[in-house]
């Protein structure tokens, strides 16, 4: 059978990586896809610099456009990023009766209804293993894997950046802008980092996984984007010291509310028990924990980022095309694990509503008296507390730290009693807080 | 579109929680699918017994093979183990156009090159994801989720028995036996333990992931079985305190030896360093590495046993056949990853033959010129020692252990050093041998 032809727009990072592994691995691919997969045309904004990269092994052009038109390619890849441009070359190779592999979370995050809608309307797939956790199969593991279950909850490590700085702060107890120009000089973090540190990076994709856990819609503008640009050393030092790491997390899991079922989707900074395995993912690793009712815990870990890792999923996309391009579109595997006509309406819930534990970090003028306060106020508002951890004064001071860990409780329950404990004379400035997540 | 009809051998603890899966999540079900998934008739030894548990949803029967004869059934899920029957069941429903799913690892890793051959003859599927690691969709992940890969190495914890009992021994300091027996009261054992002690369940499933990451039919001859049946708790607490922990590892990898490729196939118990993930994978967990060149290291964990964890894959094999059906038998996923005639035929090595790192433990009269001894065998077979730990004889004796790690080397060396070391006259008894991997 004759190769499957491909046409690649875009030879940055992932785009070299993709061009390079199926040059490097296209015997061992064939043998798996039964057919050659086989880059027909790149295009690219600098033609001479992808001369470099691609030789004469296929045409190099200009205009992303005649990748989108061109008669005798099969499946356009897109790999620039961004959002209009993007979303237009997407739209109209599904148009033209092409399939589509995106490795582009933020297309995905704010376009993908649309998108895949058109996909379904003409017949043709959009694959995106790449734009989900790099290099790690989750999205085919949630999507065909685990179809037996009813998910529960999903939560990852899905930021390689903010990791990787995460690590090193926790590990040579650095501050948070230290590290993030240390990540900056080694290539982990970008010049502009903005949608690694700010979670926005993480939200994209916890908004996909959201999507195809759970059969809704994407819905980014409902997520809550919280990063880890104001997480100081000392909260991760006093979590050290009660057992957890911190984290950031993308989480999404099933709720009720007052009787009624909601989703919680949100991205922040997160305690979690030093002994889970997931606490234990270190440096620019991601890792995604799943909890489904028949299964139970399943983790899935691997790099999210990187040429290579990256081309891995990308090219798997390639391979599940080739294999099920013959399959009756009305029933292959769902873009977003659901059928387009089952999906649902379930409400993402705003922040006030979700509900989970919560380290607090009281800065006190004295301690005399302020404990006693501290744990009325929560009491009165019914939050136990798990854990306190009292600092003694450093010498020659007055003030210092009260942790406390609390059991789960509504945010708005939690915010309230945060405003109460700012409002006494004893505390100092605002109170720390960060979610808790037990995960067991 | 009307359901797919399923019919169901066996009722046992996976028939059990299949049938159960699949009428709580149904609805769930359905809706990935595009079609309800109907279990039509189920066969087992014990009508009276089945009836208790599937009530009168089904048609309940004490002849399987009214199941693989009959006409409206599209899917047999098989689901009873053991080898004759099992097979001589699959084997007819194939040939009467069924797919087939099923759970059962020994009839694969023995009779699956016959039973591949007569389903791609007939175009039917058959599905095995619960064959290896129960519920984590690692045969997915090796044969779909990876496919731009070369992969190097696969190593697993794929037997919860034996991962129970190695936690339990290290946690408790107990030895094996004791262990054993509690195990088999908690049900985390058989009251017939041999296939899981000895490694003989882990070897099965090692030997189908040989063939799906290698593209190599499946030779569980050839496979090297060793389980922990002999394993002392006095090398765990060493292991220890050199830094590792011992895990029963079925372990499949590349390698060249002089100048040919061949593959390593093997299980025993393994010393891995205890800061790698898989080392903390505790109690009857499962996880697998995979090794492979573009995506790096990937890890799966998850429960490798149990009635919902080993039915979510069932399930998830189910609405697999019912998606993807339709497409074109030539091409879509191939049984073992590599199409039919891409399989390749690189030998699994004898053990002599492959090469990995040691952990020697000695056990000596006393030291003097003792050491000085063994590290002249090993320095003569060039066999460098990566540590040593020399314990003080208790007090009133002269007999003590002297333990080493020993770099790589190939294992009919260290084997023929190990002879001379126990010709020593200082040198008590048998040497302790266990294999090291990195896993880096």
């Amino acid at each position: 059978m004759k190769p499957i032809k491909i046409g690649l727009i875009g030879l940055g990072v992932v785009g070299a990586g993709t061009f390079n592994v199926l040059k490097r691995n296209q015997e061992e691919i064939r043998r798996r896809a039964g057919r050659g997969i086989e880059i027909a045309m790149v295009a690219v904004r600098n033609v001479e610099r992808a001369r470099g990269i691609v030789g004469t092994d296929c045409e190099v052009v200009n205009d992303p456009e005649l990748v989108v038109n061109h008669p005798d390619i099969d499946i356009v890849v897109e790999l620039i990023g961004g959002y209009d441009t993007a979303k237009n070359l997407v739209l109209k190779a599904i148009n033209n009766g092409k399939h589509v592999v995106t490795a582009n979370k933020a297309l995905l995050a704010l376009h993908g209804n649309e998108i895949f809608a058109a996909a379904q309307a003409k017949g043709v797939m959009v694959a995106f293993e790449a734009a989900v956790a790099g290099g790690i199969p989750i999205i085919k593991a949630l999507r065909e894997g685990l179809t037996a279950n009813r998910i529960e909850s999903v939560a990852g490590i899905i930021n390689g950046t903010t990791n990787f700085i995460l690590s090193e702060m926790r590990d040579k107890g650095l501050d948070f802008a230290t590290v993030l120009k240390q990540a900056q000089e080694l290539g982990y973090a970008e010049a502009d980092p903005t949608f690694d540190i700010e979670g926005v990076d993480a939200a994209h994709k916890a908004t996909i996984i959201a999507a195809i856990a759970f059969g809704i819609p994407v819905q980014f503008d409902k997520a809550h984007v919280e990063g880890i640009s104001s997480l100081q050393a000392i909260d991760i030092r006093y979590a050290e010291q009660l057992g957890y790491r911190i984290k950031l997390l993308g989480i999404t899991k099933r709720t009720v509310v007052d009787g009624v079922e909601g989703i919680e989707l949100r991205v922040h900074p997160t305690l979690i028990p030093a002994k889970r395995l997931i606490a234990n993912v270190e440096g620019a690793m991601n890792a995604v924990l799943v909890q489904a009712d028949a299964v139970g815990a399943t983790l899935y870990y691997g790099k999210g980022a990187g040429a290579e890792p990256t081309a891995s999923s990308v090219i798997a996309d390639l391979v599940d095309i080739t294999r099920l391009a013959t399959a009756d579109p009305e029933y292959r595997v769902p873009h977003l694990a659901f059928q387009p006509n089952q999906m649902t309406n379930v409400a993402i819930l705003p922040m006030s509503e979700i509900t989970t534990s919560y380290y607090l970090r009281v800065y006190v003028k004295d301690q005399l008296g302020v404990m006693a306060d501290l744990t009325r106020i929560l009491a009165d508002a019914r939050i136990s507390i798990d854990a306190v951890l009292q600092k003694e004064p450093g010498e020659g001071e007055t003030r210092t730290d009260i942790i406390m860990l609390t059991h789960q409780t509504q945010e708005k329950n939690i915010d309230a009693a945060i405003g109460k404990i700012e409002a006494l004379g004893a505390v100092v400035g605002k109170v720390v807080k960060i979610r808790l997540e037990n995960l067991s």
